[in-house]
């Protein structure tokens, strides 16, 4: 028994071999092959365009796909959520599907779009959306470049961005965002009643959110005289319990801790400080709560 | 005193140069130089073409080398194996020295050769299993690409393949496998007898292993509250040991493990499932058992 | 609140970018700009070329920068040495500033370059050296590719080495070396009074240090028998302490101790000799004694 | 007064840069824009998706456009045709849109098609050429990699080819030519209406169009005895009247002839046969009739 | 005997070898020399970074260079100006050396630059240029990205500008321009001095002359009916006396002529109007005129 | 009917398609496939390397190939040479099979070299020239990186070699030349028997060649008065004839000539003192004599 998985080729292709390499799947791809190897008999792996991932999981083509979910509300797919993935990207935040028009154009809000000609990738998502703010426009499909397409082509678009500096060098103004979108494990309904490709696909949830988890912590492991414990259990974060182990022939102990990377910047001065020693940090491959 | 060791220069340079690395020795390639630099007093590396490896280690002029078996026999070089070492590739399997012949040939095995002409990289080692055979066939050095050679220029070739795909994309059929090939850590015999060499060559050999076998390992460690410890060390395989601490001011315990990176795939849920808590997975250098 | 830091630009700007990377700060650069984000709102972060980072920084335009001794001394930069940092490089040495002249010169030494034509890109310190020599030459600004202006454009060059090679290459002979040059975390002095800008240099300067630290050093994690635990700490180097934590239901003890990567080669096979079972090495980010 | 062209970005966009600049036009992108210079004030060029070229003719956005008669069909455009181009391509032949299938599916001819899913980059123009001929199908948007969808995700697909081995490598059948399709210089209806725009539109086919055909031919010149001129001329093709010139002081005389560089091959070895002398051949920029 | 010659390194190394290549002169570069062949035994290049050419030039260590007026100048090199070499460029203008500020600066004109600090890498030419406008201001060196200076590290900037286009994506206002540019063979004064040097020199410039000069023409030869060959010549450029002979056996002359390849564009249509036939373009590598 | 032909694959490549190219032949390499398309239905080409083509036209597996005398002896092929070709190479040497030792060896002379042992890509070559000179030396076959195996792996090397400049970058000193070496078209004795297959290589040399002689020329064409010609017919090359007509309505004469190209440049400034004008000069594709 087969879970048969689309995974995006192209610009995330190779972010998301390197996260199934983290998540203990090995994916190889014989060149120019869609259908590359994985040292998973119970994978078989797909590669496509991420915008038509949702369409073929909702149609039963594929088990379950990676896609993000602008292009499952595109497809207007309904299919099953059964992961959320935040890959590591530049910015914490999640991309935007927004509507941008030049500097200095008269549109001020979505709804001075009544009549006007907006280029887009996501016509239906767009369209949906104009058409609950009560707004008529002309909405065409852009095959790519949608940014440098206002003012010449078109008066409007609706585009993907993540932290809107690519608009602002294409002196495009946001005057509205759609959606929110994020990358999301999804499955076809049907493989999602099928108790083996469920309980697959949750085992493939928690290596892979494990494997993401990892990205953004550390470990953490000092040692601290018995008599310091306390003070050192004050600094460090008090939703995380540490591991504390007595050390053999002193009254020293072991404290190891996982922390978020972020933190560590503050915490190491202030550990040297309440009396830790030998403080080593080591990375993580998969954290799993 | 220093030991001289040959290593292969192109397509597995920088694979052997990052196993070195791992194992503690860093070789760093002066540009166009053969002699590159290492940061071992007691080593001189030098650097060639696999295929002759064998020999200058049968002739003395290197006191031990890295190469395939494959180039060992056809150098016929009579070398001391010092350890095998298996490279992380994309398939478990040893490569194979095999003739094929086109798809469509009326060549169905080996006795069929007789008189027929075959070309290969390694003129001896066939030309000996044909002969072991009782085949009399016409063998010529092919100085590569001998896979499109069949049917145009010869009646079959010996080449070496891995997972057979490149046979199969030139329409070629197997019809015998002359030798399976791993590559040999392996030294000269008068070296072997010098008691510093052999101590050297054997701590090498200790240290590229251990950094192999923690290619497709990872350690994970895990919280258990003390009840629950028997169920957990039930879900971990047999065969393996586990550290455990007890952890102060508690009555939980930490459990630690090595594990092949393949098992962790299916662990994970199962010891999630069993009541482990933090579970974390963390890279390694070396594993020696 | 913001400390303003200076970082080289150029065939430095990789290698620095990852030691941020690996003390826990995120640099990325927008395309051609010189301003890069990082993750942390207290950096503000100005690429520059390395040799005018210390004109900047005893300026006050810049609070810190990182950059050569050399270039602090060649802009005769008045600032406060807040870390020295060796970053990882083919050998331990420090990068030199050294005199050279034709293999076949009659130039000897410091004192035959009198009235001789001196190509450097360091004009200052090389002319403060040869005047405290009491040698009086022509000293030439040199825009690149110093070494090969000997013989034909200039007597003698004063230029940056680090192992000499490349001189060598050129056949140029060393006949003084002018200073020893290492990578500096500096500050301008007022910027130094402020209280929070020098901790902020400070916490930067252990986080820094910390992780190049770690670059040398591995950990080393093995179980030993309760009553061989002696023998083994005997193999261990005396200067380091290692963590020891007993082994819950057996009399066995696991012993984890941090070394430099060089040791590892001696030591792991004398541990195993020693009775030492499952060693295992495993890497670092970050080491704070 | 300008003429507003839109020109192909992409794959296309080299080889239509290199066609101006051989035209007489210098065409030059300033990173990242799509509105590059050129050195002629009366031309505005545009570079956009092939595929969107035809719409913005057609809707006036442009007076002009270069794209492939595929997509003026697609978008349903009515232009003006103003030449054919065949740029020089691997083939002569033209590119043809096609519909294949399976090598081993069941689908033999276009009437097996009723209530098969096709996938294609051309969804209006095979719908209807399937209505035309009474089938009724699914049809979807393909993003790409069309080719490798058959037979797991559609039944047949609808897709460029120019020399059909990119679908027998992919063990695809053809089983209809829908269109034959060529790159069109085309332009928007009023734009052609407009004298001005309209002679600088023939210009421009003139020069494009003498551009091309300069790259199939060449230019051969030879002495020739006077009395032997008449063999000479019987050996050239017949439908091309050589330019001939008396030398002086000499009973011979130059021939010169432009030839296509395919005749090249066979007509020099005739030509030296029959008495030709210092024949030289020399490359063309353009050639007009 | 030979001709010392400085040629320049780095960004304009590779145009300046494919003119000296049309020249007639092949320049081969072993791989890191700075001593390049060339296949004439009466030259020998040396490379050299553009701004220090004139100086050693100057000062006889070179006979003669190649480099920009801007750099002879602000190295002060008193040498002889054997030819203006105006490369193909993307614009015909010279190159500019020009003030700059921040777009909202106060600073308006160069006499508000006084007591400012101003960043550049010709700090001679531009001291000089402010002296001889009454402004005392702080220059400074820039080794480079000077642009980005402006307004965090100095208030204005000398730099070097071929279109503006660079210094307007930077935000930059151009307030005054020092001095208009373009690349100059030069010479020492006691080689000028030298018979067989200023030969050599001279008949180089007017290889490399030819060269550039051939580069914005092109050849056109056509077939005209003697009738018609007067309204010909009255289309043809006015200042060029085209090539015109008889041809054998035949009533029609054939026309060649040489002009500039921007002409081509509108007369090849005239000319075609005109009657002219079998019009031809040939490229051409030098005119000499 | 075909002529099969075998070119070089690998460095050799490039520069043949080239050639072909030039010669009227378009070669396009299906990627990966080593039986390109030509546009010539009588040709079919077959890539390998080099060392093999002169083997393979031997056994007739090949009507005809490319390949050098080197490779032509060494495979001790009897063959049919057609025609020699010198490609265009930094220096018009041809490439010689040398013998070189250390620069310190005692090693003087080829008689030394009895005994030794000596490394080389030619072995049949080399022990037939060392037989002929009376030598015993211990041969072996040198899988690549010859150059490197002097002195620590071998004594001697018999080694390509064009300018000798790598030989001397290794400290090698040439004791002998044991061949010179050109690349040959050659034939199959039986294949050149047939009179289509002769006729088809005849021509097939023609056009190489003529293609191959263009490279070193160029077309020159000049206006001169009447009166002049002799002086300006005094200063072109004796042994050409150039081609000289009358110009309509004038009594100047148009002088046209191909020269080398090397001759260009004393030509040109003597011509214009002469009294030529609007000289031009012109590429070149082929001359056939």
């Amino acid at each position: 028994m087969k879970l048969r998985l689309g995974l995006p080729k192209g610009s995330l292709q190779e972010a998301t071999f390197q996260l199934f390499k983290q998540a203990g799947f090995n994916i190889s791809v014989r060149s120019r092959s869609y259908f590359p190897a994985v040292n998973d008999p119970e994978l078989e792996i797909v590669l496509m365009r991420a915008q038509e991932i949702p369409r073929y999981v909702y149609e039963g083509v594929l088990d379950a796909g990676i896609s993000g979910l602008d292009w499952i509300m595109e497809n207007e797919a309904d299919v099953v959520e059964v992961a959320d993935m935040v890959y590591a990207k530049n910015t914490p935040n999640p991309i935007r599907l927004v509507i941008a028009v030049a500097d200095n154009s008269d549109i001020k809000s979505v709804s001075d779009l009544n009549g006007k000609r907006v280029a887009t990738e996501l016509v239906r998502v767009t369209q949906k959306y104009l058409k609950e703010n009560g707004v008529e426009a002309l909405i065409e499909y852009s095959y790519g470049a949608t940014e440098v397409k206002v003012p010449h082509l078109v008066d409007a678009i609706a585009d993907i961005t993540e932290t809107g500096s690519s608009l602002k060098a294409n002196n495009l103004r946001i005057i509205a965002t759609i959606l929110e979108s994020t990358t999301k494990l999804h499955a076809n309904r049907s493989s999602w009643e099928d108790p083996w490709k469920r309980e697959k696909l949750q085992s493939l949830a928690v290596l892979l959110q494990g494997a993401l988890r990892a990205r953004s912590k550390v470990g953490l492991k000092m040692n601290v005289p018995g008599a310091m414990l306390e003070t050192i259990l004050d600094v460090l974060p008090a939703m995380k319990q540490p591991t504390i182990s007595q050390l053999v022939r002193s009254d020293w102990v072991a404290v190891e801790v996982i922390l978020e990377e972020m933190q560590v910047r503050d915490l190491i001065p202030a550990l040297k400080r309440a009396g830790a020693q030998d403080i080593i940090e080591y990375p993580l491959t998969k954290v799993i709560p």
